[in-house]
Order: C-alpha cells, then sequence, then structure tokens
C-alpha cells in the first residue's frame, strides 16, 4: 500500500481536469444514484472517471469504501451549504427559517441524497457505521442549533423544552419524507406534489409547523 | 377468465384455514417484505400460500398484481385501526394526540408498511398509480382530520390555518422518517433510536410538536 500510495502524487500531477480522487468520487456519485449500491459497478465508475480500474482501488479502494467516501460527501456537501447560512449572524427566528426553507429545498433539489441515504438504510447502516467522519460533520451542526434555540429562549421567542437533536431529525424528516414518498402520496391524495406551487405551499407548510411549534 | 374465476367459489370451500386470497395475501406480504419487489418470486409466494401456481393467478394475479393487492392491503390495515380510534367521539385535542401516537407507534411496529411504501417509491409509484381503491381508502382520513380541525378551531383550541392534507403528510413523515432512516440517524447522532426509551422520547416530540403547532 505505501509503495502504491507514493504513486499518487506524480499521478495526480499528470492527469487534466479535477484531482483524480475528486474525478472519482464525482464517476461513483453518478452511478450509485443511478444503479444504487448493489447495481454499481466498479468498472463503470473507473471507465466514467477516465482512468483505470487498479488507481481507483489506489486513490480510494473498493466499492464499500467508494460507497462510504460519497456518502461522507454527500453529508458533509450539504452541512458546507447549511453552514454558509451563517446562522449565527441572524436573529433566533430569521435563522431557524433559513435553516428550515434551506433544508427543505435541499431535499427538492437533491434526489441523489435521498437515494444515497435510503439505500444506506436498506443496507442497514452498515457503512456509515464505519465512519469516522459523520458525526463530526453533524456535531456542529447541533451546536448550531443549540445557539438559535439558546438566543431564542432568551429573547422570549422560543419555547424552552426543545431537544435540538429532535428538532433536526423533525426538520430533515419533513422535508425527506415528502420527496422520498412524493410518488406513494400524489397517488393516495390524488394531487401533483412536485409543481414549483405545490413545493412552495410545502415549504411554507413546514416552516409554519417549526415555527408554530417553537413558540412559547 | 369468466370460465376460470367461476372455479374461485368451489375452491375456496375445499380449502383448509383462511380463504385461499387472504393466503395468498399474507404470503405475497412476508415474501415482498423480505425480498423487495424486484428479489419476490411468484413460485415462492405460491409455496408460502400452499397452493398452486396456476390458482394464485385465478385468485389475484400476476406479480405486479399480487403487489398492488398488498399494498392496498397494508393501507387499508392502516387506516382501519385508524378509524378504530373513534375520534370523532374524542375532544380535537384527544383526538388529534390520540392520532398522532397511533401514526407513530404504527410505523415502529409495522416495519413491512414501511418496506413497501419505500419499494413502491422506488418503482416510481407505478404500482399505486394503478390502483382504483387507495384514493377511496385516504378520503375519510382526510375528513376525520377535517373534523378535529373544525372542532378544534371552533372550540379556540387550533390555529385556523391548517391544511389538512400537509398535516397528514408531517404526522406520517415524523414518525416514518425516524423509522425508515434510524440506521443512518443512529450513525450521525451517535445514539440508540430504537430503545423503548428512545422510542417513547420521539413519540413525546412528535406529539408536542403538532399540538405545539396546532396551539391558536
Amino acid at each position: 500500500m505505501a509503495r502504491l500510495s507514493s504513486a499518487v502524487p506524480s499521478l495526480a500531477a499528470d492527469e487534466a481536469g479535477p484531482p483524480a480522487r475528486a474525478r472519482i468520487l464525482a464517476a461513483a456519485l453518478a452511478e450509485f444514484a443511478e444503479q444504487g449500491f448493489a447495481g454499481a459497478r466498479v468498472d463503470a465508475i473507473a471507465e466514467r472517471a477516465g482512468i483505470n480500474k487498479r488507481m481507483l482501488y489506489v486513490y480510494v479502494g473498493n466499492k464499500e469504501a467508494l460507497w462510504l467516501a460519497v456518502l461522507e460527501g454527500a453529508y458533509a456537501a450539504m452541512r458546507a451549504e447549511e453552514r454558509a447560512l451563517n446562522t449565527l449572524h441572524l436573529s433566533p427566528l430569521q435563522g431557524m427559517e433559513a435553516l428550515v426553507r434551506f433544508n427543505f429545498r435541499y431535499h427538492v433539489q437533491h434526489p441523489e441524497f435521498i437515494t444515497l441515504l435510503n439505500d444506506e438504510n436498506l443496507q442497514g447502516g452498515r457503512n456509515v457505521a464505519r465512519s469516522d467522519a459523520v458525526q463530526d460533520i453533524y456535531s456542529p451542526l447541533l451546536a448550531l442549533i443549540g445557539d438559535l434555540l439558546g438566543r431564542g429562549q432568551a429573547a422570549g421567542v422560543f419555547r424552552r423544552d426543545v431537544d435540538a437533536r429532535q428538532l433536526y431529525i423533525s426538520i430533515a424528516g419533513l422535508g425527506y419524507f415528502y420527496c422520498s414518498n412524493r410518488h406513494t402520496l400524489s397517488s393516495i391524495f390524488a394531487v401533483a406534489l412536485d409543481t414549483p406551487a405545490a413545493l412552495r405551499a410545502r415549504e411554507d407548510h413546514v416552516v409554519s409547523m417549526v415555527l408554530g411549534y417553537l413558540r412559547p
């Protein structure tokens, strides 16, 4: 492994386009999102990335390692955008509303994120359980929500009996479920759920629900 | 088809145990819940039901027809229990709390329901879209929620700007997502989500969230 790893920098320098590892992960994300974990082939990922399979193993690893790297990358990408909301500099109400709207829109705009999480849960979460990174990705989020709740409680605009983790699971679930189950929901209620008007109405409902709950 | 269908009553009378169609659907539910739609085999369903494959086609139909019948049965079973809550005879607050607690517990206790809905959505909802039954199964639910909301608004205990369908999607999503994504959620937050204490805490949070939102 050490010998192979030492080959990486010079190879990366030789490659055109984005660094090889980033290219492999983008290719893996596309393949996994289309085929799921079970259906995806490492050969197809190597081909999409324009890299030979041996070097793909050197850069990232086997199919499980590729999957976990893609999953961690998806979590990190969402969290990076969430951080960019800069809620620390917004009022508690504005910050919470921004967080809820962002979260809903992210689920709408990133079906591949839902596909990955769904597939990982169908696998019993066996890959994410091996991750050293995900807890570090999520603990700042709980701190961020804790900051909003604490400032809102001090200002008298939020109730006091709120668990930050439960609240985040709820915020995520209110958007995720609408997107993941839109086909069955639109059949049982005989309405289109993915029109711009329907998505706006849902986003406003989720905001009302969270902020309505948080009133003292 | 007419000739084959006319054979059904006499055969059913000959069978031991529950009527053949019910036995087939129970076998199909077990097979689909374990294998998913793609992995399930009609031969295995016939074997589980103790019936020959030709008669299985007579009673229910092909794999798609089996799947849709199982899915409609799952929806109807949940709705029947929901109806038995008899919310029309409870106060608006008690009725809404009963509905929310029931819904959460149902998702916890019926992983096969989540598996079926998940799989159907992965198929783009193509089977449920052919159902004549599901809208009739769900319209009484919207009427029931409308009754609770109307009585609660008249009594001044519920806010007035609530859409019954959005609210139901939210109630369902708050439980469904917690169950469907429990593996990834427990990894990213480093907590067990399926202990009795964790499930109680989640159920209470969901009740607080819905009733907190509904305050005038």
